[in-house]
């Protein structure tokens, strides 16, 4: 079997897991570990432990569990104390208590799920992202990124400190991979922050995996206004050091107007300025069934209606698999 | 196999279970629902579901998983907004939430735990215990007669509001049941709450099942003080309705002096004034062990230090279970 590497975090992974479970594939996830938002913030300050959150996503996008399961890990309470954690959430930050170790946390919840796959964090050092705008502002962490109401365009750095080791089996999966599969995510806020950590950059360049970069969907006007494809590859290409991705897939459908006019000033689509470079695969890669969000998902608003469908999406990379 | 059902709540449960698990029977453990204090009062105040923390000590003393999983669903938290729940606790509630029903709830995470044997809240009602003392006032619930400083001698009434019916399952059980282990536990907060669910103390009048009264070790002296075997069995007798007893199961270790110093003027041990009865099996059933309570146990106090030993107690029982 083909081993195929998923790297990002939060729900662009979750998308592209989810869909590549239904093939014949050895799957791995890289989890970007700079999450602090909602649930997951929550608990790193409350409780001292790594964030759950993207985790768990990838946990029950790879879960053979039943329906009931996989609905429990991402229930939210939605009163008292409890009020916007997962259990999920709450079952690996109790584990990684438990067990000292954030991995076996991980581990133990994916031989409950009955999960096909493994799950990685691309870190287990306790990091924040840091990013610094061009008037010396710094925004501490992903959430206070997601929330910022300015332009980011030409901030002056993005770092996490303290400066993380990765994860050695992240590495290894990296350079064992027949291929690796890059976004969807946040840029800045998912995909960067794994391209941050020592030794991921540097794996990603010498693998001989062939590489794919998902590209996203929309841009989010305050992060990446105006972005297209090339400026997506540009920027992921300034951390990694090289371009070196094999293919890019680039979405081509054009969602309905009622969903378009929910985004209003909010995002646009990205428009594919590589129409000449034969590495970019184009195809209609949009969810047709909207997302419902939980009213007590405090960063909803910065979630995306738009999405990428899991089989379409999986399909097209398939293709590329099924070649290498 | 025989059919064994133990009845009570809290630690007497988990002691009797733990200790019945290692032999070849077939166990069902019917709990009390009357429990409003700790973490499970929070969940039932600010989630509205039912008590999860005695069924899930009956539910981990039932497991046959890992010393990780149950050490898991055992965890409290220590910190922040999760402090003083227990993981088991949260995810019985959140499967409440999902599946929307308590029983449900239970036969999932006995699932997840691998039980050996089957888990029976005595009634599916929300009810909350009421102590009615002689100058008319009342104790509301579980955590209200465990904290009340004064004597509780002489009670006028003491009942569940709403008046809840039984688990059909409940009923069931002890009617088909071999052999029918009551106690020990809180003669008022986890004994008298199962008996006060209507069709409980009928079943039990009815059945055929060999009844064995396992007696508490200690007196709380607010409660129960000077209370000798004879007053725990006509205690309970008074809610059944008739003495239904073919065994009664009695200590006669002492405990060591440190022990019961730390107890001090809180409990004596209790005396056995049925030498005669024929019914009565002495035996020394002291843990040896002293227990060590986590510090975020807000009624740790309350809870007991001389505790029956699982195994001891588990081979008296048995002597009678192989004879029926």
């Amino acid at each position: 079997m083909k081993k195929v590497v998923v790297i990002g975090g939060g729900t662009g992974n979750f998308t592209v897991l989810r869909g590549m479970k239904l093939h014949q594939v050895e799957l791995s996830a890289i989890v970007s570990m700079a999450d602090d938002g909602g649930s997951s913030g929550v608990l790193r300050d409350e409780l001292g432990v790594l964030p759950p959150g993207d985790v768990r996503q990838c946990l029950v996008a790879l879960s053979e569990s039943g329906r009931l399961m996989r609905s429990l890990m991402n229930y939210r309470f939605e009163n008292g104390c409890l009020h916007g954690h997962s259990v999920g959430n709450i079952f690996l930050s109790a584990l990684e208590k438990v067990t000292g170790s954030f991995e076996t946390a991980v581990e133990e919840v994916g031989k409950i799920l009955n999960i096909k796959g493994k799950v990685i964090p691309v870190t287990t050092n306790k990091v924040r992202l840091h990013l610094v705008l061009e008037n010396k502002k710094v925004l501490l962490g992903e959430s206070e990124i997601l929330l910022y109401k300015n332009s980011l365009v030409g901030f002056n750095s993005i770092y996490l400190e303290p400066f993380p080791k990765a994860n050695p089996r992240a590495i290894e999966a990296i350079m064992n991979a027949d291929v690796i599969i890059f976004g969807p995510g946040g840029i800045y806020t998912s995909l960067i922050p794994n391209l941050l950590v020592e030794g991921v950059s540097k794996a990603l360049r010498e693998t001989e995996a062939k590489k794919i970069f998902v590209v996203n969907l929309m841009n989010k006007k305050i992060q990446t206004p105006g972005f297209k494809v090339s400026n997506y590859l540009n920027e992921v290409k300034r951390f990694i050091g090289k371009d070196i991705f094999d293919h890019i897939i680039v979405n081509n459908g054009i969602p309905p107007k009622k969903l378009m006019s929910n985004y209003a000033d909010e995002s646009e689509l990205i428009e594919n300025d590589l129409m000449d470079d034969s590495r970019v695969v184009t195809a209609n890669l949009l969810e047709e069934e909207v997302p419902q969000y939980n009213k007590n998902d405090v960063i909803a608003h910065t979630r995306a209606l738009i999405r990428h469908d899991a089989r379409k999406l999986a399909d097209e990379l398939m293709k590329i698999v099924d070649n290498v």
